[in-house]
């Protein structure tokens, strides 16, 4: 069932306010059958918000919209679809009396008169109660179609849409459709690159949507299916199959999973401890290993050896080797993981170092020359790359390939 | 000047990905005269996206797209606004010499075949080099107005809205209508606190409002004003004059500066050193120190002890200490600042040790137990508090109050 979403307010289109009930509504409808297939935001005006209403409603034929509910004078969405649907507001005696008990209980004194106008519901609307704050919603079955109205508030918002939109939408599409997706992480590979080798067999797989979403760290490929729920599951099964063999060792994981904690899961998985030496990453691979719960099993430490004195002094990097070949070099790389292979006792380990910019490239080592070393139980693996982006992008791109070059060893 | 937004993709609408460039870009051009009146949201399909450009460019005569331009097939938004405009798209030479050009530094191998319809544009169209990414915007000038295709990548966008939009707008819009933001950054004091010591300035500042933005490491003091150039500045002179000096200590500063740049510029102008030692950050404080460029200049590095013998090897933490205290006490704290400050031979240190959860907690100790070490030339302060939240936020609310520890010995 598709559907459209119209937001309002002026503290989102100037960018004061996180729009987060749109996401927040697309993850709840989709399993109940429901897809939002276009979104608008609009600022506090009447006829902006008639307008997109009005537009949404010949081309989808049912609307939610978002905010504008509120007791100020800045509130009109009510007003607005009133007026696009040519039906008159009236105070709702019963809705007014809810108001005010809420506010009683709240507050000492009256209400302030601003809050009357909440009480006012369009001719034969269905008001829908709001257990979390004191805008009731409206839901207006048209001729030209169904416009329900919500609140802003995000907790508002959420248990509302999840009381009564979401069960109406799984009613109204039928007990069993359903949109599902599920995710395969690559790293290592271009988002191109990916595209090309797949292209024959994304073509192949009728009814399932593939999306490459490339990222710092990855490139995800969402695979996503829709009809009824056997269906759905069996083709999702049947497009993983396919595509896991030709992914090969470029996929890594599964929705949300870190390679941090997929290295980690295979350490522990052979038992081994794991230490890390980091010049230009300067933390941020410990600080991603211990992001993940019960690393301390199999991550032991880390040395940031920012400066070179570090470098020779905890992990034993001779100072003449610096001299002759630079801190950022394989050479230095390899020194620097035996180093902190042989320090901490460890049978895994991964050293970084390289030029994170913004300044201190050269014209043979410019800003984004990564030196990567890997070791795993007496194995050493080095790789010189170079890397594009800000020192904010080289730092994490070396943190993700350093980590990749482990697994890869796994 | 008025103008629309229309961002472009499946993920955003099935909630998969924040939709983030609507808040930048509002945020970006804003103090250039700009504002964004509308916004939509379409899915990959060409027909929506003409339609949306359409209805904006109609009404508003000013359209910026978001995502769309890369290198796969469901990246449409090329064609569909060539469309809509009928435009004819042509491969251009020079475009598709970059892109390849741009292939060939960050990988062996030919460029497939696909990144080549990254090089089609419409008759006409200015061409806008993309220093981050393969995907170039696009700026068309219309009988019907002004569109401008930039790509979706979040740090794509921002860093070409700034380049190629901000300024025009600027241009065109004079010195007439301002929006304008400042923004006061406070650490180690709540939002409610924060409110209340204020209250009486705030409500003493005409024609300025002010927010308070809580999150993680901070409490931002936003203040806005609008009106002509020179009178949006005095307005937001004046308040800054006011806020100043009743926030004291607890404002450390301005805009989008983390406290970890606070701590390192404080420390240079004093000509010092600093090195780190943690444990339950893991890395944390290190990544956030050299997250800064030219952090090398001050800060020698740091040792992540995630296990106590690296406490022991590393820091000189002695073994019974750790026995008898345990490894998450004030005690081990203060040893590991010592520890640290002697290996590196710094002015200045910080030690971090707690329990971030999800497990390790007793009832003495409970999750959110964090001990905090800080040395200056001698001084050493130490505090053990317990900070609320996840293991995410246990860990980052450490890191803070490290660097704040720190940042009030100076």
């Amino acid at each position: 069932m598709d559907l459209e979403l119209v937001t309002v307010g002026n503290e989102l289109l100037l960018g004061f306010t996180h729009d987060t009930n749109a996401r927040d509504l697309a993850l709840a409808v989709a399993p109940a059958g429901g897809r939002i297939v276009r979104r608008a935001t609009v600022g506090d005006e009447p006829h902006a918000i008639g307008d997109a209403v009005g537009q949404a409603l010949a081309r989808t034929g049912f609307v939610v919209t978002s905010g504008g509910l509120g007791p100020t004078s800045d509130d009109l969405t009510r007003e607005a679809v009133a007026k696009e649907l040519r039906r008159e507001l009236k105070v709702d005696q019963s809705v007014l009396d809810d108001i005010v008990a809420r506010f009683a209980k709240l507050r000492p004194g009256p209400m302030p008169a601003s809050n009357r106008k909440q009480a006012e519901v369009p001719a034969a609307a269905e008001v829908l109660a709001n257990a979390h704050g004191s805008a009731p919603g409206l839901w207006i079955d048209d001729d030209r179609g169904t416009v329900v109205l919500l609140p802003g508030v995000p907790s508002e918002f959420r248990a509302m849409a999840a009381e009564y939109l979401v069960p109406r939408i799984r009613e109204r599409s039928g007990t069993a459709h359903r949109v599902q997706s599920r995710t395969l992480r690559t790293t290592g590979i271009s988002e191109s690159a990916l595209a090309d080798r797949l292209a024959e067999s994304v073509a192949s797989l009728a009814d399932v949507e593939v999306a490459f979403l490339p990222s710092l760290r990855t490139v995800d490929i969402r695979v996503t299916a829709s009809g009824e729920a056997d269906v759905v599951s069996r083709r999702l099964d049947e497009a993983e199959t396919l595509l896991r063999p030709i992914l090969a060792d470029d996929l890594y994981g599964a929705a949300e999973e870190d390679l941090a904690a997929t290295v980690l899961e295979m350490l522990r998985q052979r038992d081994a401890r794991l230490a890390v030496a980091e010049s230009c990453t300067g933390g941020l691979i410990a600080a991603r290993l211990t992001e993940v719960a019960g690393a301390g099993d199999t991550f032991l430490g880390g040395i940031v050896t920012y400066g070179n004195k570090a470098k020779t002094r905890d992990l034993g990097v001779q100072e003449d080797l610096i001299a002759r070949v630079g801190a950022v070099s394989v050479e230095v790389a390899e020194a620097m993981v035996r180093g902190v292979t042989d320090r901490f006792g460890v049978d895994a380990a991964i050293a970084v170092t390289g030029i994170a910019g913004p300044s201190g490239g050269t014209s043979e080592k410019p800003v984004g020359t990564i030196c990567l070393a890997a070791a795993w139980r007496g194995e050493i693996r080095v790789v010189k790359r170079h890397v594009p982006g800000s020192r904010y992008q080289v730092r994490r791109r070396a943190a993700q390939a350093a980590l990749d070059l482990l697994r890869r060893m796994l």
